[in-house]
């Protein structure tokens, strides 16, 4: 093979690798905005880089990127893109069906979007290991990092926040504008919590309106919430670190079944 | 009004009933194996107790239930009824949109059918709320009922376990076959924890194959997983009046808003 | 079993039933505006009524009910729920389609919606009976009482009219609001007669618009057409009676096929 | 204008006709078999036999007609085309959201193919007339003979059937094939009779099955019911005049309007 | 067999041909505006001449019409109709699946709608090869014309152009308008030309819009493109010779393969 | 901006771009096999080339490449991704609608995929332009280098040609394997020519077959067309420099209309 990357290399050096392996990586992110300071790519970015480097380190094969994904909610203000979750329901059928056919029977989604792409994915998943027989594995970054945020005491999920700042500064400290930096609180909803590891009862996320987020614009002059300002490049190693390490060791499981 | 069930009054009520309140609740749930011991229509009847009861307290409207929800894997066994997803997400955009139209506001769905239904609830709402302009709030027992199970130490979510079976034995005892009950323990799978409390680090749920439940009822001798011989109708009694006083609140809480 | 209601039996007994029968009643209905004086969910409580006795006097599973419907009209006002045809031609496709997975063969839909429910099922009810191989039968409230209605000289079909409310006079008469009660004749139209056992020429049904429906609201003062008044228990009961009747006899011809 | 076909004219002449009328005939019908003995396109045939002197005597314009209908049960044989009906919906829509467009606000459908086309056609027509507040009148044959069949005591409908054949022998003897005639009586079911005119209890419309009519091939040699042998071009005049009267009445009544 | 037209023989009839052939021709237009002096079903018209023509020489069945295609632009003046290009694609599906469950392998499309209806056909045909086995031959009567188009030097392709209307000329006089005829040049666009044989870099075709139509009509008094004045009956006949003689060489090729 | 990639810059940034232009390119490629010397994604990374290129050299905005298009045939080997052109539409709208939101007006697809991608582009594009009122301008690489490819004798298009492999080999040398380089003429058939640059009458395009291509791979030992042998840098250079330079001038053009 060229390179880890599927697109790199040509048919025949696929069907070498599928006479050893049936695991694939595939990152899905988005084009949405995160703040006057992070680049609209910022999901795409951080799936890109655990897969990347779990794709590396492991040998396994991993597709291009999904850089749309759900973001009604981020079109508030310029350059995100949004695509209905209706759409990528059946985009990502095909891509996976595609591959399918070819001999690829497990499928590690790496999801840098958090929350929002998580509904679509879960319907898909669900046609797919059923009318196809092969295996798809949610890896979405918030759910696998709860453990490391726990232990290191970062901030809840919010949107531009420490966890995100902190792992773009680790993997594309360039795309930063530290300068323009500014924290923003969570605002107090009664019985409504965004952690997936939060402990307590809560309604489930829907994404908010637009017109809800051009009343946040208003009140605090970006898009975000949640504390970029207690972001490091330190605290990004570290749940970007641990990140790779559940993939990895996610591929070895994968990998001996 | 004749009575709290939006089905049982006229026109004229349900318009003098717009006049003062615009909530409405919309009780979610699936018609589906649950063991050979307690009724296909469990998670129905049991969004059906809790918004009963609330709308009862509460004075709020109740429509008339979705008894059918997305249950693909639970097609095992027979009399499981499976609405594709993306069905479901036009379904209830007609529904609310219906009652939109005529001026209710605020939507609480109960749903009965924990982490199934959600992601189809979640996808439809997001599209209700931005183009209907109204507000739907995704009440589910599971996600409501995660510190009340951790007080309780009632075990974690699965299948016709401790959890629904409790709730059942205090609101429908005559529908349970208690001489049938049998535990059925969680397999144990790699980085993969059900429960929305969970604090560990974990794929995203995506429902079963069929041949994964097959597998499961060839080597259990049916398709539950967890622990209903714990269960009893005390700690149904708890988890109810939890969940009743959670949905009062987030009524209460709408009420004033 | 439990009942013969599918919804509070477990799998195994339904796999019992399966043994000897293959037999399905489903209820259809709506739930919309039926004047002033009936409740909303007329249509699927006359359903549920014949489906019931049907169902407990055969021994033969009665599915939960379709509490929605195709009532694009009736929005006109408030509480009317109004599903697009081209979601119940789905929705009930994936209903049957999941029992006919498990061995029901007949199926027998209870349409109390008349004439509006009927071109959906009619589409979805072909692409079952070509696709599953299993047969669905329409038995309409309206299409099997042409007999009785003509016997007895109640008033031809309009909504809210003589043979519904008498209906529903027998089976729920505590929902409805007699001192509400009052006549609308039939707007006069060239070349056009809802009765399905009409003699005469007619153009074919199509709903009426919502601006016509509003029309007739200010034009009487409410959104029905028919005469209520003329409607009694008695009449109501000859009518229940009939159509109990010809359920049971076509269950008992199905059950010798 | 150089015809009342509107395809035979320029957008000019077309304009020039919507200053004086928003009138329109649409011919639907299908291509499909009837009998050894008929054409392929008997259904469209008629409709266009009708819908020509309709439109030639009244001055209403007619669009081209639509050859392919909703026939699934006779793909049983060569040459028969079936499109799906919810292909049907949306193509009736867009072809009069077009005209609508332009500023026809009255449209006839002429329909030849009986019963089967009338479900999508409803389904579109509703749609049509709450979207675009047009008026769609559905003129189907069967439903506007009611009168002179009884009158003329012609057989009931079947496929191919004394009505349909003497009709053919009107408008296109050279189509049909006489020393192929042949009688199929219609095949006896338990409370379900095909007329619309029927005064008798019956279960609703639903299109046979593929393996219904490749059984009633087997048992007759061809696939109709009816008795095209009592079929005679006197019949057949009688029962389009009527038709074309009616369509005149109808026309004139909505040039009033 | 009564005739090349599929419509006009009994399933007989084609039962036998088919014992011998599996070709088709299905002819493909519009009804879209052609300018003040042309019919609105010039497309039709054309496409119908040649495969006519063709059918009757090579005694190839030919298939009813589609008389609507894909014209969004051309709903700016009245009696154009489009229909949605993903409609098109499902009821060509449908057209072509029921004539190859039949038997029928070859079909040969003659699209007398040039570049506009070319993209959905391209679409459907490739899942109609893919899925059902068969094979589809799109026969475009501007692709095939680009030899005797530069041969006899006429002008390039435009709307209501010297091609189509010198073609029309040959075999439908009756149905233009010489008085009216006028020219209107083609606007200038950077890198942009629609013609399919040119040799020049250009951007892809895209309709336009009906607001450029607008543009066009206020502008030039009309909604065409192309010098019609050009036009003779000589240069149609020269043209429909050369398309026949095309058409009739592909049949011959099928015939053989 | 930090770079003329969408997805490096905040929303902020692109705020102020929009304040001046409103202009961006989007590319659109394919992962599909190119043969067993050349990479699967080929046609995205010249795609790329050129568009990176032209955004950097005119200032012009840049999102982020569609990596997956319509290759239904290209699934006879490994590695290929095909996703229905019916999602590619719909896809695809999303993209430039959400754009369209935040006033970009103007959007150039380089299209590298070349004939396969053309029907779907067309399809959305239409409808962006009549509902968006924004501008959709498809340069597809094929149909752009009509003029250099005549000039410099280039072979004719296939898959994995000369023209491409070019392409590559001036753009992306290190994902070529000249060692494994092969030609494969194409297949002589009846009235059918690829190039969109021919002056020859042919059928329209359609994509093969999978049967169609492993035929193709089994005579031949892969699944190209065309001569790569014949490829070289220098070839390679010229031909993406006149792309280039097309594409600056259409930017021009549209950054003074």
């Amino acid at each position: 093979m060229i390179s880890f990357r599927l697109e790199e290399n040509s048919w025949q050096d696929v069907a070498a690798y599928l006479e050893d392996d049936n695991r694939i990586i595939i990152p899905v992110g988005s084009t949405e905005q995160h703040g006057t300071f992070a680049p609209l790519g910022t999901d795409t970015h951080v799936a890109l880089a655990v897969a990347e480097e779990g794709a590396e380190r492991s040998g396994v094969l991993m597709a291009p990127p999904l850089w749309y994904g759900w973001s009604p909610h981020h079109l508030v203000v310029p350059g995100t893109v949004s695509i209905r979750a209706e759409i990528l329901i059946e985009l990502f059928f095909d891509l996976v069906s595609s591959l399918a056919r070819h001999g690829f029977r497990l499928f590690v989604v790496i999801n840098g979007h958090r929350l929002v792409n998580i509904p679509w994915l879960q319907i898909s998943a669900q046609r797919i290991q059923e009318e196809l027989g092969v295996r798809v594995y949610l890896f979405d970054l918030a759910h696998m990092a709860k453990e490391v945020i726990a232990r290191e005491q970062m901030g809840s999920i919010g949107h531009g926040d420490e966890q995100e700042i902190s792992h773009m500064m680790h993997c594309s400290p360039e795309l930063l504008r530290p300068d323009r930096f500014h924290d923003a609180p969570h605002p107090e909803r009664t019985l409504y919590h965004l952690d997936p590891g939060s402990s307590r009862d809560s309604l489930c996320y829907v994404p908010a309106t637009i017109n809800d987020m051009e009343k946040l614009r208003e009140r605090t002059g970006d898009t975000i919430t949640g504390s970029p300002t207690r972001a490091t490049p330190e605290k990004g190693r570290i749940y970007h670190q641990h990140l790779v390490s559940r993939l990895l060791e996610l591929l070895q499981h994968l990998g001996n079944s």
